[in-house]
């Protein structure tokens, strides 16, 4: 992918000279620190030879001088798509960073997504405050309630005005970011100082130019329990085949990174490795399966819901509320497909199948992913009250960083499968 | 139920006249100690005031005079059916008892339930020992593999005698134990002495006469997870419902105690109490439903999987491998006509499906659910050495007791639905 | 122990002769419903054939005519002593069982057990509804607050006069118990129809008459980590020795539980056990373990914080604010002593020492421990309701039971060591 | 610190110029790919202007072309040093990489660290193969078990010479890797073409020029069970403190992560951050939890056992047998005092006390930090067998890296008091 780099620059609601009012030990990062692109030595030190800029992420964290006065901001939260260990975490901290360190006066929560901005919904919003937000990490989903779809970009706007929201803060995905930067656009031809920043979430850790997004490793850790089961089906049946769906739907992070961390797994199916049902070669699955049955009787396979669509009749493609490509249930289709494939073979096969994913993606967050929850939202804030928006924040080689939203959401992140990763998962499985 | 009295008796091989090879510390139990069957003082003294015997388990225990020499043993054990926690610890224990305490020399596992006893299987039985099952019980499923399915019963007597197995332990649900009554009934007639103990399985607890079975404890505490799931995935959508399908075949109890346990949950359906989906009256679901969602915009509903059969259209009934009756999958019927209902009423509803039946049955045993299945496990030795047979091992009151199995599989036990347990459930949801 | 039939007598605060409000559908409880105290038929015949009433408890459970009439009644919930997995479940389901069921209008948490009832404590009361208990059983510990400790009983049924209570729940131990019969004694005397429950807590699993205590079940599953990371230190050292101190001060229940739940324990040590350091014979501790080492090199050992007490040097005895005996810490006693035993004998030894029971008592309840303490608080409010007084609601083969208080306090279960559960332990382990 | 480019030079035993047997679909890396230690585009502009080399680490991964000849190879893994959460992982996945992927045919496993490596010892090494390495990942602990302590370095080199061995592995702490830098330096002494490669376990996070250890987040995660715990024995009674010790020697990483992740923590105390018991200011303890207790009646408080060291009458030094400072017991003395003042100052307090460091170190590894164990195993063979030695297995900025064993001891990683970390941990304390 070709960039430039513009791609790289995020916009400015005006200039920041106010004194942050952040405790004078902080550490306060220098206004044009950056986080190179790349990483390789001698890749950066040809930009310099040629004369050009190195590609380089903006650094967040906390600026010694702001854009918004404290004292006049009213922040709001909204949660929009799918749960993902975590949404509340983040919600919380966006809470108290705004109250407790910037004393922002007025936080409120968006109920159900950009629905909440609509007020056709007759949703109002919730104030949030350390109280209401103290125990939320311990409990998965969302305590403002999430929604798929969309809404009126200007009633949106009218709303924000109405209100006298200056910080919004959108916790979402792809269709989310999108949506938030359509009300950053808006915001600017009023004339409006809102600064609009979009928090990514997906438990599919997909997002291009962002390293790692909240909730996927405690995804990982909750795959381990039903892979584990998945194993303990396949060895306790004559030709036992457990079979794992989890989530994935363009990228299968989520499979191979499970697959890795339970070696029991023998075949790991995602959307970027194609294969057909039948047929000959390495790409055949069936053929590959049947033959491990014969010789170990015994097999576990997970399956991101997004691999092996090419198998589906040619339907017509349909969408979901957000805009998702809705896809076939591969998971059953690969049930049926076993089945259906030993009998015709009159070989005995006991499919026992598991679907992951409202387990998994409905619990709290966990341990170091908890933290990078705490801080993904702490920098939030900071990139907001430094009077940036139309940005997600993201994270990329163990820095916080801004990310325009329009480079975020340009592609999906995929598994390389020439990289290390999926070497990796190809070695300890057998297709 | 009228009993007879000699509905308890259990069958001996003989008399037992050997010394038990056990520590002479060991509290043994006396040949003629009882758990009686009712624990009501006045019924009890009724009973003897009209010269009746008190109807009573035999107390299962160690006895001091056994009836097996253990030098000349040769054991087996096999598990069949469904997977269920706490598989693995019996076979750990059965295999330490028979081996470390009455020094059996030998303890054959045999593959895949009764499919191992037929040689036609070609499927050659293990060796248990205290090496290879010592780490087992941390383990899920089963060691020795399962099936459903019967085999017949000469073949397999053929096979015991073959092998010279004087001690057979079948742990499985009531098939298995039927199964292990034809055993022994066909030893009976041919004239040999080997003991044939049932080892009752049933992930629903509904066994009568057994007031408690193993991995239940197990089950009703992986639920939770799920149901917690439902609840955030209730509430982080508007008009959310979360629908979780659990085990239970014929009765509801994993599905009741679940309840209880969670006390978020608002609709507990079972096999026991029935209901219809649409019209009027307490009984029409999806109307209560429509209230509670109007009023309180979030729904949980656990299902047990044997719940509202008579809801499907009248199809030919089908029977699974081991003669159950293959229930329709009526998670998936409530969830399609919630989605139809609603919609047909023009109100949203967002609907999420858990299906825990593998994930919950596939992890290993915990706690005091452990100790039950070591405790159950040396009680079934117990019997066997002493020379008892045709029977299971069954817990009442607090006591491990002996069962015949014709008592033990006249009929399954359900929830009565003017117990002090239904009345909780209904006390706890809404419907 | 011998018992008078009196013993089981229940104190009525006079006739109930009211209609309960409850769902006519319940399944209400015939006032003269008992649960014999003992199980063999035989010895039940012989009560019987001598002319003698069959000892029993009476049966708990919803009664059709009650006593308090709702509407004017005023209840108070206190908890006392340590910590207890299942505290807030009780909270709960007291609340909900009293609101939802029987509609009394208030419902008083008092704060840090009894010395909220103490006006000089200046602690005011919370009112419980289920809005605020509605989520507590997801949390550990409890909400009201505990103390150890006691009050002044009249200036405490002064308080429950001023505050027009007339229904008092006291969960916690034996001190709690023999409090609550002093402040149903001192109502008695002034005349006041208080009824006056205590819900028995002990972890340990240690009260007479009572067959399982809520939170058991949960501390054994709990102490299993311990166990294992115990079994993994010990084995990850040369003559490593994983050394694991769990609660149970007069009774090793968990000790013994745990050891049968996690057969890699090795030494199980209880106070009903005695044993010496060094010496010879059987009972001598170190001599057994080097004997183990120089074998096996590694060795993990649990130990209850109240076994060999008798090591200690013969300090004077000291109580805490409960009253309990303080024992001294045999872990750190058995770590050093060890350690200076394998030191004398110049032999490599890693003791690795694990100390579990804050970490155990103050986690939440699971499953079907849950449902347990669900059931004896909705027991425990029907017999309050029903005019019972002076009684802790107990548990007697597999039915909830009423046990006056001075039955229950009379003496401590302890595990006998000539049962089945300590043949067992014996069994899997080396002394 | 000033660094030198050379200081990043990793030893090459020769020319690598045999094909490797990895499927040549592998993504290679180029030998010259390196990872640049800083990641400011305008620092890294400037070496280049200047004329410097921009200083980097090797990038790890597969070699199109590798030095040791496979067929003639004999590998060689030990653990050293304390439990941690992976080492399991990485023996397997060392295992599983060296005999599936490079066909090495010996894998041996050292037991009990350099220990077994002297013939004195006379413990005899094992040979791993998938068989014995399949499930391991599933326990906590090490199946080699490990020591601390060193051996003669020429003693060990006689030893791998002896066998033969030509790749050694050696998982374990600093005191570890200087051993294999020992080793590496004795070996090339004697001329020997021996690959010794250091992969770093430090439960601490402490090891400078490596982003992130093995085991670290599953500790973090691990901790929060115990600071839950913690939570509600404060708020359980009046004036509760919950205190819990965590692992830390010299870097607090442990302790700050497991206050983010559970933001009930309101004292984070760690090695880095020096404070007082009495006296006055910001960094005396005492009074201001004096003050925190008067006002909330309850605190949490993690202390890393590194902390506070300088509040221990100064005794003489004392090391263990890895040559790592004993601390003094800053979890115990901490009860003592805060005891000690409130009672002088006759404040009611309650000290519960939580160490959690065994309980912590010795558990599986869960989900991602899993699948870090099998990337860092993988690339360490990668590296073996690519002719590097002298060397561990690093990681930096979301890249695997080779780091010269020099630089990695240099100084311990700790925490920056003026880090976005720190900032983090202060924002959401109270001290």
């Amino acid at each position: 992918m070709t960039m430039d780099i513009k791609d790289f620059q995020i916009p400015r609601l005006g200039r920041a000279q106010l004194d942050s009012p952040l405790d004078p030990s902080t550490a306060f990062i220098d206004d044009g620190a950056t986080v190179a692109y790349d990483s390789d030595a001698a890749k950066l030190a040809e930009y310099v030879r040629k004369g050009k800029t190195i590609p380089a992420f903006e650094l967040a964290g906390p600026r010694a001088r702001i854009y918004h006065d404290p004292s006049w901001c009213k922040a709001a939260v909204l949660t929009a798509g799918g749960l993902c260990p975590g949404l509340n975490d983040v919600i919380k901290f966006l809470t108290s960073t705004l109250r407790g360190q910037y004393k922002v006066p007025i936080v409120y929560g968006i109920r159900y997504g950009y629905r909440g901005l609509n007020p056709a919904s007759k949703l109002a919003p919730i104030v949030l405050t350390d109280e209401n937000t103290d125990d939320i990490h311990e409990q998965g989903g969302t305590i403002l309630g999430s929604s798929r779809g969309e809404e009126d970009t200007g009633v949106m706007v009218d709303t924000l005005m109405r209100m006298n929201i200056n910080l919004l803060f959108c916790i979402g995905g792809d269709g989310t970011a999108r949506c938030a930067h359509d009300i950053a656009m808006e915001a600017q031809r009023r004339g409006l100082s809102i600064s609009v920043i979009s928090i990514p979430k997906t438990i599919d850790n997909d997002i291009s130019f962002i390293d790692k997004s909240f909730g996927f490793e405690t995804a990982v850790a909750a795959c381990s329990r039903f892979a584990s089961g998945a194993n303990n089906e396949a060895k306790g049946a004559y030709n036992g085949i457990g079979l794992v769906r989890v989530m994935g739907r363009d990228s299968g992070f989520i499979a191979a990174y499970a697959t890795l961390a339970n070696s029991y797994i023998n075949y790991c199916l995602v959307p970027e490795r194609k294969f057909t049902l039948e047929g000959e070669g390495p790409d055949a699955l069936l053929p590959n399966l049947v033959e491990r049955m014969n010789r170990k009787h015994h097999a576990v396979m997970i399956v991101a819901e997004g691999a092996g669509q090419e198998l589906f009749d040619k339907l017509p493609e349909m969408h979901d509320a957000s805009g998702n490509l809705i896809h076939n249930d591969i998971g059953i289709l690969l049930r049926d497909k076993i089945r259906e494939h030993f009998k015709k073979l009159d070989i005995e096969v006991n499919v026992k199948y598991f679907d992951t994913s409202y387990a998994v993606r409905s619990g709290p967050c966990h341990g170091a992913d908890a933290v990078f929850c705490a801080m993904l939202a702490q920098n939030a804030v900071h990139a907001a009250m430094a009077g940036r928006t139309d940005m997600v924040i993201g994270h990329w080689g163990d820095h916080f960083t801004h990310v325009p939203i329009a480079l975020a959401t340009r592609e999906r992140k995929k598994i390389d499968l020439h990289s290390q990763l999926w070497t990796s998962v190809r070695a300890s499985t057998c297709f």
